[in-house]
């Protein structure tokens, strides 16, 4: 079991961050599961012809990375996920490679609720901003 | 192709919505997609042991919903997704039924963007809830 | 829940498509489910010494599309597939996008059947012609 | 690799099969290749209110087990795959078994050309029926 971080293991400013490189069958695979068939993300005839250029993946494929900090790393595995807000910035295509960072802005100590900034960068730019809530797991 | 709406099409109280029954493949889909392998949804030794009483999906999964719903119904395809804010009220298990319904808040049509509250149910209880801000496509 | 056409209110020549560009992660995915291990479709050094020259998809895989169309879309949720014949008439290659258009031929009111002409096209070329006897909902 | 079967090493009345129990992965990830997800497939609560009492299978699913015979046994691989009919008898619900079993019928010699009786069954029962026209391998 990967080790998780209490509210009072935790500082402000410190993060913690994932890559993956989204492929096909990434979009395929998310298609599948939450039954968005966009043609955005899955008929490339029609999305060269868009601003995109090509197919793009689904945002939410890419939030699911800032997911997998938060429930991975920190606060890592018993957080409780309560809200995230999410700004798309740029699309992500076929190919990129995604880094999800996510790091401490607000330590809600009464409360047990921690404010995290939520990035979701492809080549140092910025595609996804937003912050999220959690309710890190109680010190063991 | 689907039609899609124009903000000219769309008026304050339309909605669209979509149903899926959340199932063990999905949420181990999700986590090879998201690499979220959070023990909350993978591991039923663990999960079984936490308020939850075992394995839940990720949120993110749940959210997918809403983003099919936008991209394929109300607006549909062409629409550019601009932001989503989220509120996780109650944990999705497997075997859930997940319906996401968008219902159009607010047109602001001199800057073409479109406010929908989100809303994931389970058996008419909420489990998720936010705001979606979309930029539909332009009048063919 | 997408409207479904009941047979009153359909008309000959009435039609509907989808399109989607088959990628390597849906030959894997398919043969995954099928079993259809066919070198043709998963071994590229077999495959480019073939007359296809590399590998193609499976032929069911376009056909599915068909089915989506059926299912989705015209008639839509709620639709009985009775029957379908197909011709394969040239190979889908990996990256293809292929285009699956459904149209009403026959309507037999009082069997409540509809007959469709259904094919599959590549670039504007046909890669699988055939027929869709289908049992549409009753209006409600 | 396989053996294949040149039309000169058939007969009349020999046939291949293969089974499958058809599992809720199996549905998820051909919804999400093929592009149909028909709530009858995906959606138990609607399912559970149709005529077949919950979610079943698509028919195309079943369908490439008679492709995955065809192609990896009898004839096997390097045979084109012509024409295919089918008749949808009955559902296939998620954790029935599948049997598709290939016969051949025919053989047309001069054409190089054998048609198949195809068959897809649940215990004993006929889900699927048609004819399958292939090009066999030529005689190495």
């Amino acid at each position: 079991m990967v080790q998780a971080f209490s509210i009072e293991e935790m500082r402000i400013g410190q993060s913690a961050s994932t890559s993956k490189t989204i492929t096909e069958a990434d979009v395929v695979l998310f298609a599948g599961v939450s039954t968005d068939f966009n043609p955005a993300h899955l008929d490339e005839e029609y999305a060269k012809n868009t601003q995109f250029g090509g197919r793009i993946a689904h945002g939410m494929l890419s939030v699911g990375l800032i997911s997998a900090v938060l429930g991975n790393k920190l606060p890592g595995p018993g957080t409780i996920y309560l809200g995230q807000t999410l700004k798309f910035r740029a699309p992500v295509h076929i190919g990129d490679t995604v880094t999800a960072t996510v790091t401490v802005k607000e330590l809600i100590v009464e409360k047990n609720r921690v404010v995290f900034e939520t990035v979701c960068t492809v080549g140092g730019k910025v595609v996804i901003e937003g912050e999220a809530t959690m309710m890190p797991p109680k010190k063991a």
